[in-house]
């Protein structure tokens, strides 16, 4: 039996595919295009082959979803009998083709709903997705490693101003660009909500963003 | 002229006012409760005082709206005159009573709709808000800090399978709750992508979460 399916064998597939095999598992790939999963399972080494959906489908109990979105459900539908039972990681992101937005299940921000209302004023997001016990504390880092906190506008100088009171506080800002961009920070306080609050981790947690250079 | 104005003066924005009184801005708080305007400007010492909303409205420059989502818009409208060409810094979020989800703009997730279209399979998502290149790499730290990879779903043995997957490649596995979830997942790696390759910073990034303990 094999351990791991890899549906979609582009670089996110492809990699993780590779280093499952390399840390042991036996891995299968399938894709659109039957060369792109045989390179893939090349490159994979030993533990690793190119499969057709199908038997992938049928032998596979954990398949990684890495195909673009569009493609997972109508490909995978024929197959829904031997999917029963079976683990689906689902890796993709529902995006446009530019990768600049969701393409469902978003429609507005609180923020650009204030933006709306108040068109002549200079909205811009941020310090939304920190806990107040952090602010409260006066908390700028955490185990030494800096917390980020984001700013989203479309008003350049506004935005400049607030980062500039991000950075006297002592958090790291970073610029999240323009304010259609609240449809992601506001779903990171959520997500930090639920983490801390729901699922128990509390509130001495801060999501940052880690950069090599 | 009065600097930074609070509107709320709940804890985010007792915290954040205070702190930025003693960086040396002046500061001012309204509330819906005058009282607790009161005693966020007396913690905050000499630099702060509390105002009525009109006169904040009226004298600050920068606005930071920390009070509930809801209240934001129907406060503020009086004002709008006052508030041209002034900055709002948006700190709500548009989130349910019990802080559990998103009041508006969201409806569903990429993974919840492939669960939806199989429902005898287990799905989970993972790995979605991390760059290729991340995977590419198998860099799994960045200066030392490990990189946290976020596992949603509603299948339990499954969701454990794909955390245990997490952390033999080397990443620090995070419990992101049910499935439900990955409509904070999918927006984090919106952000992640608008951050490195429309803002260029560059995939050499990763967020993390931070954790005290």
């Amino acid at each position: 039996m094999i351990k791991l399916g890899i549906f979609g064998s582009g670089k996110v597939g492809g990699s993780l595919g590779a280093w499952a095999a390399a840390k042991g598992d036996s891995v299968a790939f399938t894709a659109k295009h039957e060369a792109s999963a045989e390179r893939a399972a090349r490159a994979a080494g030993h533990r690793a082959r190119a499969l057709p959906l199908a038997e992938l489908a049928r032998e596979c109990d954990l398949l990684l979803l890495t195909a673009p979105f569009a493609e997972i459900i109508p490909s995978l539908a024929p197959f829904s009998a031997d999917l029963r039972g079976k683990i689906l990681v689902d890796v993709s992101n529902p995006i446009t083709p530019d990768h600049r937005a969701l393409t469902m299940g978003f429609s507005t921000s609180g923020a650009e709903e204030i933006a709306r209302r108040f068109p002549e004023s200079q909205v811009v997001k941020a310090f939304n997705a920190t806990f107040a016990e952090i602010y409260a504390a006066r908390r700028t880092e955490i185990h030494g490693q800096k917390i980020t906190v984001l700013a989203a506008g479309d008003h350049e100088p506004a935005k400049t101003q607030i980062i500039d009171l991000i950075r006297r506080l002592g958090f790291e800002p970073i610029d999240a660009g323009p304010l259609a961009n609240a449809r992601y920070l506001e779903p990171l306080s959520l997500l930090n909500i639920q983490l801390g609050r729901v699922l128990g981790l509390g509130t001495d947690i801060a999501f940052t963003l880690l950069r090599k250079t």
